[in-house]
């Protein structure tokens, strides 16, 4: 009886313990991340059931270039936070999964002590996906580790692509992860990442102290040129220096995260951040919905290669070709 | 007969000279600003006649915060530019004109000399409009001054908002600039505006040549720690003093301008630029389209107020939400 497995499921998640929630965990994290349709409605009434209990974390998003030494930093935080008391799951977005197969996190051996601890969850990213849907799923799978009480949710990605996006727009708090060079040899910012972060974190400071040090001076100041969007308000993004590996500057840097989380809930950019989200959320389901079923249509996927050809090289405005595409499903009963 | 009243328009603009060519171009922007239908119908007849000889002007965005000088830098810039035997146009995104129903450019007095040149055209910015689809027309009237043979267009914003992220996706460079202050009372810039900028201007540079200079340096610092998104090969954002009021430092401008074009299309970028940014704009207004068929039907839009709220609280999630009104469309017909 599928309706009594989905109980279990949603009972092992919100009451078990130890190995038998980690198991329920796992099994509905496999449902959601299935491609099979009779999994996905499975997957959506356990969500149903679980949503109620969703929410009650602090979400921590983590990207930095490959070699800035994530693993570690995660390894050395999560511990951090598991040894104060609190339940810490761990995901990620793997911008290369769906071209590669490759997965981040996927070796757990990385760490070591964080992935064997009992209130900690590593959950790797999934080792194939629909582009695009990879972070639709990385949410839910957030709002079901919420649900079996963790408390931070840490969000890693690598800093390729439209990943950060992704995960800055699904988490409370962006921490950008950065070497300790600096001068001509400073590791070059992607532009537009920096936009996203709310702190940035120089890691290996142990390497080279001098160079750590300068690598945030240089850092601080190019960052105070720049002002958030309004609404954001006073923030100054902070510079923080670390050594994962030492255990060095995590204490600093788990009270600025509060500092920052008591601001935010107090000028109430907390609340409003995540309704944002969830609010773009709905509507990017909306909008690729109603594309999807576009392309269904025969006639509308038979000729998008051409309208987009020709729309690109400017033998017809996109103002045109929208209207006679609208048109055309307007005739096509689409709009009632 | 309105057929003929659109023909003489169309001629107007491709083979008029002056005051007659000035006149048609004016009547079909009120046009294509119009939002009446049938207007707009007519507005698209035109504009289908006028494609193909549009496109192929420099397309040049400038943006910055009030105060800046942007109305005597246009001014300098394109008396420099109409010099050297361009045709030039200005437009202007306000992005407060929906809102307050001012316009900037409303006064042409600023620019005193370009606004009477015959080798200049510079419109305003609508003094009302909906909001978001100011910028798509301001898309459509830049098509227009190109059949009309003006070379280049400059498209200019102020700081505020979106606007300069519509400005920056419909033009072939981005110009922000900024005021020669510096250090502590350096002006902040609004992070992800830097990100747009394919060039800094420091304008009023004759104010205080050392604070200038001093601007100069520490701007191309900070953006020396941003590398530009992939595909977007080494274009370092140079920065560049210039006194629009003495015309100093413009011919090294034009001179910079010269040189990202020239790299831009040896390297493909300019015409790949151009054709992301039709495509974006066709799916833009398919989506808005989408959305707005949506908001017609009875029920949906008696509800969406309440999803929206209840998505926004977490009270439902954004997936099943999606879905559920997906599902909805499917049975009204709407995937066929």
């Amino acid at each position: 009886m599928p309706q009594s497995a989905e109980d279990d499921l949603v009972c092992g998640v919100l009451q078990g313990t130890g190995t038998l929630q980690r198991r329920a965990l796992s099994k509905v994290i496999t449902l959601l991340e299935s491609t099979r349709q009779d999994h996905r409605l499975r997957a959506e009434r356990i969500m149903e059931a679980l949503l109620p209990h969703s929410g009650k974390s602090l979400r921590l998003g983590i990207s930095g270039a490959p070699g800035v030494g994530k693993s570690t930093f995660i390894e050395a935080l999560g511990m951090h936070l598991v040894r104060e008391g609190h339940r810490v799951a761990v995901l990620a977005i793997d911008p290369s999964s769906a071209v590669s197969g490759g997965s981040i996190l996927g070796d757990k051996t990385r760490m070591e002590r964080l992935s064997v601890h009992p209130r900690a969850y590593i959950r790797p990213a999934p080792a194939c996906g629909i582009p695009g849907g990879v972070a639709q799923r990385t949410r839910e799978v957030m709002l079901v580790t919420e649900a079996a009480g963790h408390d931070v949710v840490l969000v890693e990605t690598v800093g390729v692509g439209q990943s950060e996006l992704a995960v800055a727009t699904m988490t409370d708090i962006f921490l950008l992860l950065h070497l300790p060079n600096s001068g001509d040899d400073l590791q070059a910012l992607k532009r537009g990442v920096m936009e996203l972060a709310d702190m940035v974190v120089i890691n290996k400071s142990d390497l080279d102290a001098l160079a750590a040090a300068r690598a945030q001076a240089q850092i601080s100041s190019a960052l105070s040129l720049f002002r958030r969007p309004a609404g954001a308000l006073a923030w100054q993004v902070p510079v923080v220096r670390v050594s994962a590996l030492r255990d060095e500057g995590l204490a600093d840097l788990m009270r600025l995260i509060s500092l920052f989380q008591t601001q935010a809930c107090e000028n109430g950019r907390f609340s409003r951040r995540r309704e944002e989200q969830n609010k773009d959320w709905f509507w990017q389901q909306v909008d690729a919905g109603l594309r999807a079923f576009l392309m269904e249509h025969p006639r509308v996927s038979r000729n998008m290669a051409r309208t987009e050809r020709e729309v690109a090289a400017g033998m017809t405005t996109p103002s045109v070709a929208a209207r006679q595409l609208l048109t055309f499903l307007d005739e096509q009963g689409w709009r009632s």
